[in-house]
């Protein structure tokens, strides 16, 4: 399925106009960034590279789409022409994805003719606002859970492909798991999942759910214990599973009293390495909430695939600079009213001190590195071909480490949960 | 590319061990419905079916989907023969695409055995949530704006491909076009968009990019104004369009004070005709605080994408009924703390009083229509088959006339903007 008409009609009728006086062929930069982080968050995550990357090279005209738009009209015949032979050929490059953002960091700069790379924006930033939304929110949930392991289960939540979208984004930020199977076959992430009430429901009684679910499974499973009575339910579930029984689930009711109660029960029961996994409506501030509670892992759904209160991060493609009538370039940017934009091509890097970042220098005009400042620009895409190390499962785990890494170099105060300024200031330079 | 893989892997373990013990052969039905609408909100609009209903066609599992699945050992062998062979045969009732729903709207209704409809539950809500989110929060703004058309744009603030849902489901709402190109191939959805700051900034005068575009796009185009200084553009445009100016865009700025300037601007300039169009972080309040002003249209973006506030329906897919071990029929329900459910298949009926809605009558255990009751399920599928006139851009296009019917039998007071309760009550019978 071609990625070319997942674009705003705009992108065509702003090439068709600007091909038709040669305008479109000047070479242009445009950067994207955002201007503010959510109220009160303290960083981002970049996500979605890998999947920009894959689906640019999916990016084509064809006979199908060509056909519809010269039936619709959208552009002019010459344009239908340089579609059909359309491939990005022009340079990428970005945020490793993992990496902490800030407010006007350059996270994406494409640098191409006005007319390659404006096609590009609608896609990008579908992308980048979606998956950077998700892995923000869920860097936070990892933090809030001090070590315990995560699972994204938010499918039901969001647009079907969107939810693959989210447990590969979530998995970048250092989730452990998903519910999700397109997203285990496509980016490798692990996937997991055992029973729904609906299993506990079928049977004529819950011993018997229970007792079935072991057979296939074995008693290493997870059973859910909330379909009826708690205490009961877990009663059965060491009868039925004995003390090797892997987890029992637990998916309504007021967890902190809740867990400990089960716990107890297990301990009493003999199985005390039996582990308990939550899974009611969390985000951040209920699994922090749960940090002295002995709760083994954690299962999230909406809070996490719609960003936890933020669903779009608010990120903007622009052209930033390009060269004028005589090849000479120009540094451009808009100037009314709120959205006004900084021109010129950017350099940014991370100051650190002590191995801490202390600041986001975005560089104008010169790309000097001095000291410990870390340079956050690698090349994506050179003369259109795509860097395959950041695709694929490969690109998918490499992008988790280097999460791991960048939120590692940021101070304590990034990971409170209040809101707050962002970590690190940001600067021009 | 099929859709199999769109499930939580869990849907595929308890298919496994149900089947072992043949226990998932059970007859079943399952319902689709939600506990509450968002806080506030006075009714939802349905939006999915014509998605789910498709997507449900390409539900199988290929050899890829089951080499992946045997490789992971999701599932015993004999699991993945069954799932070779896999096509939904029961039947499935709804409310028809654009219906209003309440708080335990029986919206969805999947009969079969309990393997074979269990393995829908995550495609299904995935689709139903969000798609039924920007529905309800686009039919908002649609009264809001008071017959004034709006046009979706906000493809870049969701995932690429929920975008394309997003743009289906606002036109079902109400909208009249999208900025998205593949919602216009695939659902039938009017495209819009002529250019963005991106566009001006790239030429060396605005002058010059507001030429460019009328001459590839006409007069009757739009121009957008607001790159430099908004009452300079607006001179710019009119003398190099003419007073046959289709409009002009602004996308920054205090929209009511700037409007009615813009307004008296073009007047002065002898374009009266020439339409006024805003697209500056709009959503329902926004839209309703322009009332008094001389807008002519909407472009709404973020807000309608995510639900405005409200990115994912809470709907969820309860098992409310299978056969037992003898054969007869059994009404279930969780019982656990705040997500009981009521068992028993449902008939839901609109009850209405000289033309407007005055409550929903879920029934249980009949399927008796009084007076002026409005049933509310119709069948989708039957026996396997599709009933094709809800799929396609036409099944699109009826819903869109189904809403406005549906929303058309409201009292008024669904459409304050005020937080409020559901605008009629839910009462089972």
């Amino acid at each position: 399925m071609t990625s070319a008409l997942l674009t705003d009609r705009y992108e065509l009728t702003m090439l068709d106009a600007g091909l038709r006086d040669g305008t479109a062929n000047r070479r242009s930069v445009f950067e994207v960034f955002t201007r503010k982080l959510p109220e009160g968050r303290r960083y981002g995550i970049v996500a979605g590279t890998g999947r920009f990357l894959e689906e640019l090279k999916r990016f084509r005209f064809g006979e199908p789409e060509l056909d519809w738009l010269r039936r619709e009209e959208v552009v002019a015949p010459a344009t239908i022409d340089w579609l059909a032979d359309y491939r990005f050929s022009g340079d990428i490059s970005g945020y490793r994805e993992g990496e902490v953002y800030l407010p006007n960091s350059p996270l994406l700069v494409v640098e191409s003719t006005f007319a390659e790379a404006v096609l590009l924006e609608t896609l990008a930033l579908s992308i980048f606002n979606y998956d950077s939304a998700v892995a923000s929110a869920a860097s936070r949930m990892v933090s809030a859970a001090s070590g315990r392991p995560l699972a994204e289960m938010g499918s039901r939540r969001t647009g079907e492909w969107s939810a693959v979208a989210a447990a590969r984004a979530a998995f970048i930020a250092g989730f452990g798991a998903t519910s999700n199977l397109e997203a285990g076959r496509t980016w490798g992430v692990p996937t997991m999942g055992t029973a729904a009430h609906a299993f506990t429901l079928l049977y004529d009684t819950e011993e018997q759910a229970f007792q079935a679910q072991v057979e296939a499974m074995g008693p290493s499973t997870t059973l859910l214990v909330d379909t009826y009575d708690i205490p009961t339910a877990v009663e059965t579930a060491v009868r039925v599973a004995g003390p090797e029984l892997g987890s029992v689930r637990i998916d309504s009711g007021d967890l902190p009293s809740l867990v400990a109660q089960v716990r107890a029960k297990l301990d009493a029961l003999g199985a005390p390495n039996t582990k308990i996994t939550v899974t009611n409506d969390l985000d951040e501030y209920t699994i922090a909430a749960l940090r002295a509670a002995p709760v083994d892992s954690f299962g999230v759904g909406t809070s996490v695939v719609t960003g936890s209160g933020h669903p779009a991060s608010s990120m903007v493609f622009k052209l930033v600079a390009h060269e004028d009538a005589r090849g000479e370039w120009v540094s451009v940017g808009k100037k009314s009213a709120e959205k006004a934009t900084v021109g010129g091509r950017k350099f940014p890097v991370r100051a650190r001190r002590n191995g801490f970042a202390t600041e986001e220098i975005v560089k104008i005009g010169t790309d000097e590195v001095r000291g410990s400042e870390r340079p956050l620009l690698v090349p994506l895409v050179t003369a259109g071909v795509v860097d395959e190390r950041y695709t694929g499962p490969e690109g998918t785990l490499l992008a988790r480490e280097h999460r791991a890494a960048s939120v590692g170099e940021l101070p304590a105060s990034a990971f409170s949960l209040g809101r707050g300024e962002p970590v690190i200031p940001t600067r021009y330079e």
